[in-house]
């Protein structure tokens, strides 16, 4: 871990850069699988699926056997888990789902905004070392309370052609139905076109590898919507002299077990606890069975020692972070002056990792600075919100000069027209 | 206008399909003046100003004074139009930016989503044959509501280097301070990366042509946001044997003006209706300035008769209209069928136009069928909903179990250490 102290205004955003990405390289092969996909449909998908994982898929879909036998195959101190988190996210994202007053903002003239869950919808869960379950209760919850009427989930199968329990087991929980065993640039083109046995959605999200990124970037320019523009996973602790060490240094440590991408910074007024936390990673890290992989994460890691708190948010808003935890005894009236940042977790309590599986908020959060104008995935990620107009005749009469003579400004005279025949003869 | 009866399913999704647009054959053009203006800042922007919109300016910023004088160069009827449309605007965003209950999810697991403005916004009002000020208010109205502390506006500059007082007014009277005499592809440039005089900005809202939208596409690649994808404006008109043929063909006509690639489309139950809507068509257009541009608009529209309402409503959710007219006695009730839609006008006395301009909700609407996933613009636009979480040490006692197991079957030992840590020793 760098040390920086006191960073003069000058070299902050160089300091907070997040390492370049190398999406643009990537893309002649994507944009291949891509296109494969969309005019082979399952040939192409099943013969990357045995190219890229190893199996040979007669069926892409799982069966609803498959899915029964999954909650036998788990314990149960795992699926109560599971429904335990199920829960408070359900309680935490209920709220999101908004039926707003309509507005008379003239007489006759009453406009109202209503939100309609998007039809179809793609989950995206990423295979790899670890079975990421609890991004399907991030995503399959809000898009169940969205009203989303068709959600798929694509995911890459093991080497013996299977899905973790977990997976199906969860995947039921929140009430999806159709689960795919395609994973990588293949499942979000078959998503994205849709193929005899995968439906074409209109929104594709969840997290994935840098192809995986690149293929849904792709598609997005083809007019299908994505959840948000991802990057690797990132930590920002914020710890003034009322900080645990050794809580400061186990949140450090969570997200650098990630991978070897992953972003930690640690701002800190005091230098005693930078010390005293780097003192703890050493020992912390030891007993980690991804130790490898953190200390690599931890290598082009920093902490910055800044002077005051005022400052400290400064550098905290312009880096923007995924996660931000703020070990402080003031953190309340810090997490006030958050401007920028996906997930804030406030206080000495409040590890990420509760955040990440179970405390009701979602971790599909802006990465890699973008939380600067982008919000994390909520039920609004999976809602449209459509506006509705209902003016009564002596309504519009009211409004009819107003639109009038400004579209005539603007030079749109049948606009005026438009009006004015209702009142004609 | 094109007359098809009764289109079997399966020709469905290409009668509606939009005519392809030509983004790529653009693209190497719009790369090289982003790149360019990446490289050089004002000096590029400047010399494209001078190449594209034949002025040679000075300065980029419209003084103070400019801003001020605009005020006396407009009619008193148009101001008043303007405020009374703002004020409508105003009434109908207002409620759209929520304050939303802390939710406890667990006893001593809290947590809250709170809505912060978009520190920096730049708005795009493009100019060519008319002012669009109606946009201004549009994008400023609930930039100013959601807290934006930086927004600023660029816009091209007539031949003798200025702006139309009404663009003035319109971005005073919203709050817009700064303002650029600068359009196309080197504005979107210069709001992204930004120059010596043009702040960059983390997302860029507005309308524009081809080369305006390629460019959009290609910063959002680079990491700044965007309000939504970008197509020609486009009206469904929905009417059964209820509808008045003279005000349906006005609302036709009234999209028809904005631009050859227009898109307009008539679905009916009724082909008598078709038939006067036609022919009220040919009478009407008689009379509009823009006639030519509307009659070109309507070579490539269609009307589609149906032989039910159930039949016509499948139709207009899968072509998710950014503008939809219900002009029928049961709009209200048609509305409730509504999946897919921009913005929706229900009943006899209510014209696009109204909301256009006026009644007070948006006109930055999804056009090219991204209605399926994406929403018009609305306070929700301008801010990102961070969460926050607080949990209290008996709090996260409580949820430790269902925390650590989860993140033990994920493989991620040092997410469940971060909680166990705190209650070691």
């Amino acid at each position: 871990m760098q040390i920086i102290v006191n960073p003069p205004d000058g070299e902050w955003e160089e300091l907070l850069k997040r390492p370049a990405t190398e999406a643009l390289s990537l893309e002649k092969s994507v944009r291949k699988i891509l296109q494969q996909v969309k005019l082979k449909g399952d040939t192409a998908v099943k013969k990357y699926t045995r190219q890229f994982d190893d199996v040979q898929l007669r069926k892409l879909e799982i069966s609803q056997n498959e899915i029964s036998n999954a909650s036998s195959q788990l314990s149960e101190d795992l699926k109560e888990a599971i429904v335990v988190a199920a829960k408070n996210i359900r309680l935490f994202h209920q709220q999101q789902f908004v039926t707003e007053a309509p507005v008379e903002t003239m007489p006759g003239v009453i406009c109202r905004r209503v939100s309609i869950g998007i039809e179809k919808v793609g989950l995206y869960i990423p295979g790899g070392t670890a079975p990421l379950f609890s991004t399907i209760l991030m995503l399959g919850i809000p898009a169940a309370i969205a009203g989303c009427r068709e959600v798929i989930l694509c995911t890459p199968p093991s080497k013996n052609g299977t899905l973790d329990p977990a997976i199906l087991f969860t995947a039921k929980l929140v009430g999806i139905e159709k689960i795919f065993k395609v994973g990588g640039v293949q499942a979000i083109g078959a998503m994205a076109y849709g193929t005899a046995s995968i439906p074409k959605v209109y929104k594709i999200f969840g997290p994935g590898n840098q192809y995986v990124t690149a293929a849904k970037q792709l598609v997005q320019q083809e007019g299908v919507a994505i959840d948000m523009p991802a990057g690797p996973s990132e930590v920002c602790v914020l710890a003034d002299d009322s900080a645990n060490p050794g809580f400061v240094a186990a949140d450090l440590l969570s997200q650098a077990e990630h991978g070897v991408d992953s972003q930690v910074l640690l701002v800190s007024t005091s230098a005693t606890i930078v010390k005293e936390v780097i003192k703890e990673i050493d020992t912390q890290i030891q007993l980690l069975p991804r130790k490898e992989m953190a200390a690599r994460a931890l290598v082009h890691s920093r902490a910055i020692i800044v002077e005051s708190m005022e400052t400290a948010m400064l550098l905290v808003n312009l880096y923007a972070a995924e996660h931000l935890i703020i070990a402080s005894d003031n953190a309340e009236q810090l997490g006030q002056l958050v401007r920028n940042a996906g997930s804030v977790f406030l206080g000495h309590y409040s590890p990420e990792s509760v955040g990440d599986y179970a405390s009701g908020t979602n971790h599909t959060l802006p990465t890699n600075g973008y939380a600067r104008a982008f919000s994390g995935v909520s039920v609004d990620s999976f809602v449209k919100k459509i506006t509705f107009q209902h003016l009564t005749a002596s309504g519009l009469r009211s409004i009819m000069p107003t639109v009038t003579i400004m579209a005539e400004h603007e030079g749109l005279n049948a606009h005026a027209e438009a009006v004015r025949v209702r009142f004609k003869k």
